[in-house]
C-alpha cells in the first residue's frame, strides 16, 4: 500500500506485525508526527519516556525501538536517511497555534488531524500523546533550551519502521509553520509486506 | 500540612488552587516523582511535552510552568535550590526493575506506589504519564544520550510548586537504585496555605 498525505492532513491505518512502514519526504524540509497503538487495546500506546528510558537515548535512528507505556516494544526503526527526529514535542494542535503563532490563522493542526483520524478506531484526543516527530528537526542546548529548525531532509528522505506488533498508526504531513521552516509540504508513505 | 514519605513509598492528596507544594530532600541524595491532574476532570493530566512546548526547554526550573495535556498550565516552580529535575523517564516499574537490575529483586516502583496511591481517586495505571522527576539528575549528551547519576541535593534542599488550579497531586519517594545513588531515602512535603 502507498500512500501520500496533502500538506496539513493526517491518516490512520493498521500495521500488522512484520510489515514496515516508510515515511518519505518527497520534496525536503517536511515533518511527519508518528503515533502508534496496540490494536488488541488501544489503552496501550507509543511512549516517549519508556522509550527514553530502554532506549537511554533521546535521538532515535537505526536500531532503535519505540516503546509503548505498558514497557512492550512497539516499532523498530530499520532504515533512517536522516537520523535526526524529535520524540520531546507534542503535536501542534489550536492551542499551540493560538501560543506561538498569535498573528495566523488558528489550524487545528496535527493533533486535530490526528484526533479526527483516530476516532473511528475508538481513540479519543486525551489518548494522544507525545508523537515521534519524524525529521522534526529540535536541537537541545547545553542548558536544556530547545530551538525548532528547519528539518535537514533532502527530497526523497525517508525512515522505515517495522513493527513488532499488530498496530493502529496514526501519521500527519505537518501542520505547524517552525517545524517545517515556513512551508507546508506532503509526505508520502508506503507498507511493504511481510517477509517471507 | 507536613508530611514524610518512606523510602521506596509514595502518596496522593489534593493541591487547592493557590497553595504552594514543598518538596525536601531531608537528607540529600533522593529523588521523588511527581504527578499532577485537575480535579475537575483527571483525564487532563501533566504533560512533559506540552512543558516543553511552551516553557522552550527541558531543564525546569524558577519561573517555569508545567503543563497539561490540555494545554492549560498546572503549577509554577516558584522556589528550587537545586535547579536540575528530570521530566523525559517513566516512574520505575516491576517493567523497568526487571530490565535494569537483573540481579535485584524486582519491587513495583513509583509506578506501582503512584498507582495504589491514586487508585482512590479514579486513576488508572494507564493514565500514569511521565512524570516530573524531582531532584533528578539526567545530563543530556551532545549525541542525545541519556544518563542516570546521584542527585545533586544536599541535606535539606527543595523545591516549591505553586498551584495554578486544584489539583490531585501524586508523590513519592523513589525506589529505584540508579536515580538515588544507590541509596533509599524519605521524602518531606509540606502544604503552604493559600497566601492573604
Amino acid at each position: 500500500m502507498n500512500g501520500r498525505l496533502a500538506p496539513r492532513s493526517g491518516v490512520a491505518f493498521s500495521l500488522r506485525k512484520g510489515e514496515v512502514l516508510k515515511v518519505i519526504d518527497p520534496e525536503g524540509g517536511q515533518v511527519s508526527d508518528l503515533l502508534a497503538f496496540m490494536s488488541a487495546d488501544t489503552a496501550e500506546v507509543l511512549s516517549n519516556g519508556r522509550t527514553f528510558d530502554y532506549e537511554e537515548t533521546i535521538q532515535l535512528t537505526t536500531g532503535n525501538r519505540l516503546w509503548s507505556n505498558r514497557s512492550n516494544p512497539m516499532l523498530e526503526i530499520v532504515d533512517d536517511t536522516v537520523g535526526r527526529h524529535d520524540f520531546l514535542l507534542t503535536p501542534c494542535s489550536e492551542a499551540t497555534f493560538r501560543h506561538f503563532y498569535r498573528d495566523k490563522p488558528v489550524h487545528r493542526g496535527c493533533f486535530g488531524n490526528l484526533a479526527e483520524a483516530l476516532a473511528p478506531y475508538g481513540i479519543g484526543p486525551d489518548a494522544i500523546p507525545v508523537a515521534f516527530n519524524i525529521f522534526m528537526n529540535v536541537p537541545v542546548a547545553g542548558n536544556g533550551a530547545l530551538r525548532v529548525l528547519p528539518p535537514e531532509t533532502k527530497p526523497g528522505d525517508r525512515i522505515a519502521l517495522l513493527a513488532l506488533v499488530d498496530l493502529v498508526i496514526g501519521l500527519t504531513a505537518c501542520s505547524a509553520y517552525d517545524s517545517c521552516g515556513g512551508t507546508f509540504k506532503p509526505i508520502d508513505y508506503e507498507i511493504e509486506p511481510i517477509a517471507a
